[in-house]
């Protein structure tokens, strides 16, 4: 598994000409570890008398913080799965029609795979940058950079798994399926970036 | 080392609520994966007939990606230590005069180096994006969602690396040093907010 890999070992393999894992591993990766930040600073912030009054939503961010850089941690695998099955299908015989039609029917499947994965990545990063809003607000003050890296890291992660839903959409010969998938792709972008926008200002002012 | 855990383990550490590794470690890792994507998309041009042209820029940019990635692999330990040397400073004694003087040089001086260090993040996360520029216009089109990839992580693990920097400075009582380490940051936010907006630009409009 990469995600058991040692942090070098990942980084080589990334480095390396073949091609997984990419863009779409480094992007779960990188939403995992801003899951993670969030994690730590809620983990500085639970059980502390002055933060008492949130306690309770932090608790539930903690919880879902975990959840979700488990979620991503298994997406990095996934996607680098994802996109071997698209590799496999074009391997295909396609001698026969029978062949050719079988042939272009997993192509299909694989690529719609190799799209969906990456928006789930998204929707997971969305939900961590929701999450590092509430670290930063009500979170430990003294790991506001902390929260601050979690929504830099998630909002990018956001946009590189989305590059990902993208490049494999081109492929993709159902139109309303296409159609579909960009416009979820879409919704979770702008929900990101004004998130995005308004917690990185908020630490920004705070830092400055 | 951080660097040698698996990244399942650097995550968890990351998410646990000890104060190291934190925000500029992992801004740190971010960065070297932006790199490794770099030489990944390198990789898949050099040697291949249809990018002859640009073969030796190619080759410059894999050799530079390497080195990058590999510094900012050190600082992924590196950080984590300059913020320990800041808490160990705290704990020196202040009984007499002389202990205060020397407690309160050694704070200044880990300090000074708690800020300085993700200053040199940042500017090898510039360099990453200087390079990812060059395998998005030159490289392999094929990998054109790794390249835009790159930009994402290295632009958002630089800009990390930055709050790490002024949340330092905060501390720093050298008023002329810290004006000239904000200044340096600055410099280098700006050319790469640029170089973010534009190969980022280039690259959606290719994905559209």
């Amino acid at each position: 598994m990469l995600i058991d890999l040692e942090c070098n070992e990942y980084i080589e393999k990334l480095a390396s000409g073949t091609p997984t894992p990419g863009g779409g591993s480094a992007s779960a990766l990188v939403g995992a570890l801003a899951s993670a930040l969030v994690n730590m600073v809620a983990n500085l912030t639970v059980g502390k008398e002055e933060f008492q009054e949130d306690e309770e939503e932090i608790r539930e961010a903690l919880k879902s913080a975990k959840k979700l850089h488990l979620s991503l941690q298994e997406y990095v695998d996934g996607d680098a799965e994802a996109f071997n099955k698209v590799m496999d299908s074009f391997r295909l015989p396609k001698d026969t029609e029978k062949e050719k039609k079988l042939r272009s029917e997993t192509i299909q499947n694989a690529m719609v795979g190799a799209a969906d994965l990456p928006l789930q990545v998204a929707g997971c990063c969305l939900d961590v940058l929701k999450l590092a809003e509430v670290v930063v607000e009500k979170g430990n003050p003294n790991a506001l950079s902390d929260g601050g890296v979690a929504a830099l890291l998630a909002f990018a992660a956001l946009r590189g798994a989305l590059y990902n839903v993208d490049i494999n959409l081109g492929s993709i010969k159902d139109e309303e399926l296409v159609a579909k998938l960009r416009e979820k792709g879409e919704e979770v972008l702008d929900e990101a970036a004004s998130l995005h926008d308004r917690v990185t200002k908020t630490v920004e002012d705070r830092l400055a």
